[in-house]
């Protein structure tokens, strides 16, 4: 384990998201300036220098040059194919060597699950690794855990999430015993689909603080820390609110720009507490999703990752390095006994 | 069909809800003094005359007296079994023997869904009735289906949710050609699970205007006029969002609480324009969700609505009952191939 923040080297795909590389880079870059960490930008050096050179030249920040990059719309067996001949496929690839103790990627989600999967390996005892969405919630930050990894889920692979979820609320945001929750249609255990009814008593009999079913309501005013679901689901309800966060925000600015000069008025001395609120659902904050499960630190950005949110997925792999995640959840799965269904 | 909104006679499950009976009576009683439809109050006679006294016993609406009722934690199976000796039961067998065109209730939806099937039939071609929700769009409304009444789907089912959307929203919305979009997590046809991946190309050849896969964000930021879902799909959905106003609105609310006067200066002036957007995602506004597939116009409640959600679910049945959309759905049906998955 590294010893102090300054030991943690996280790779970052610089060429991977829309933004890329510009916003990649300079999140990157404040993330270095201020934690000390150091950042390895995998991709193309003639594109990537001046970039790094705008940004002061921090000098924990390195380039590693890759010439070809994957493609928002490539096949992830495509991406595999290709090896770390990618700047996606070579950033993985620096974790897998011991180059490097995390890797950021905001590009083609897909291809990032695929490299990971299969050149970093799972940890023993997990069928899929999931990816894991930080919610605002009451206390502190709660965790969607299958964010949109398997769309077609096994009840077993929900309990696994569970347990990789338990871990990781407790390593990183410190909650001693996450209360864990499955996402349904109702709270009674007889509330749900079949997949959720059959994971329902396995979760139970789990080594993990189980609270029973929760809805859609619960994701963001609910009392649990961790909530599984299986991955269609889970992106389904993080896309949904997603759109219901961004509809409400431009349906005031819209009465707003129509409303009374008193309104507008209204609007002005509201600016601040509207950024706030604003800020607490954006993915930008959130920085990205770890994807749990595999033998590294793996963090998953938005396609839409901007310096903010490159910078705060930086932080988000310090933290998870630092707090040794893939640890915790290796020394949780240890006792568990995660059976196939019959 | 009849032939003015007087001779449309709705029954009214009076004792469904968490505020039943005074909120359900007094926004049935508000519909019938505003659109002149006959209202039947379905209940506890003893417990409902005082009510209806107190509204001022609009003319139109007259007391059907059933002693018992529907509890929420009944199981479907004991609701059917009681027949019409429940106000629930009563209510869905008015309209089977023809003494209403259209029921609501806002008491146990599995109850009122089983009794809806059971007693008033689907209709031919319909394996599995479903909850249609209607959110706010763009351009008026979109509807949701299914939003909650079956768990488990099969393809073909999706099809058939995708025909019966397209004649409601037709009917109901004015929309002459509604663009139809299955709820995935990805735009590309490849994108999605088991079911919607085998859905996808029976839509594309069902006698309406699929528009392909649409994502958790489009439910209140895209062009569909029609979303179809596996029900707990779209159940997880329809509560997110809700989960997510009123998460927005709570943390506004809160922030401004403890913001500076000026902010709470801001905060007065705005409050038009707050309300506006809340009543546009509020399910007091859109009433109920009628339940598409069954012979006989169905509405069900929010397990929470009020008299104003009452009163509108009263528009929608009136609206739903004049426009045929019974009918409407049956004549789509009709040339309609819609085959079972090999």
């Amino acid at each position: 384990l590294p010893l102090n923040d300054s030991d943690v080297v996280i790779a970052v795909d610089a060429m991977g998201g829309d933004l890329a590389p510009v916003a990649i880079v300079a999140g990157a870059c404040r993330a270095a300036r201020e934690w000390s960490c150091q950042i390895l930008l995998v991709g193309d050096e003639t594109r990537l220098t001046p970039i790094v050179t705008r940004e002061g030249s921090p000098r924990r920040v390195r380039i590693v040059n890759v010439a070809e990059e994957v493609a928002m719309g490539d096949a992830p067996a495509a991406a595999l194919r290709r090896g770390d001949s990618t700047s996606m496929g070579k950033t993985i690839d620096l974790v897998r060597s011991g180059s490097a103790h995390a890797a950021y990627s905001a590009g083609n989600s897909g291809a990032f699950l695929a490299l990971a999967t299969f050149r970093l390996a799972r940890l023993p005892g997990i069928a899929r690794p999931g990816f894991a969405t930080a919610w605002p919630a009451k206390h502190g930050p709660m965790l969607l855990i299958d964010a949109g990894a398997n769309v077609d889920c096994r009840a077993e692979w929900l309990v696994q999430f569970a347990i990789m979820g338990t871990a990781y609320t407790r390593a990183v945001f410190g909650v001693q015993n996450p209360r864990v929750g499955l996402l349904s249609v109702g709270e009674e255990e007889s509330k749900g689909n079949a997949l959720t009814t059959e994971a329902f008593p396995l979760l139970a009999a789990a080594p993990i603080n189980f609270v029973g079913n929760v809805e859609g309501t619960d994701l963001l005013l609910g009392d649990a820390d961790v909530v599984v679901a299986d991955g269609f689901v889970g992106n389904v309800a993080l896309k949904t609110a997603e759109g219901a966060s961004e509809y409400i925000f431009r349906t005031l600015r819209q009465s707003i720009e129509f409303g009374s000069p008193l309104a507008k008025l209204g609007a002005v001395l509201l600016k601040p507490v509207f950024a706030t609120v604003r800020h607490r659902l954006d993915h930008r904050y959130h920085g990205g999703a770890p994807l749990l499960g595999v033998r590294g630190t793996c963090i998953i950005g938005h396609g839409r990752a901007d310096a903010v949110a490159a910078y705060n997925a930086c932080r988000i792999a310090l933290r998870a390095v630092r707090e040794d995640v893939v640890g915790a959840i290796e020394r949780l799965l240890a006792p568990a006994t995660v059976k196939a269904a019959p």
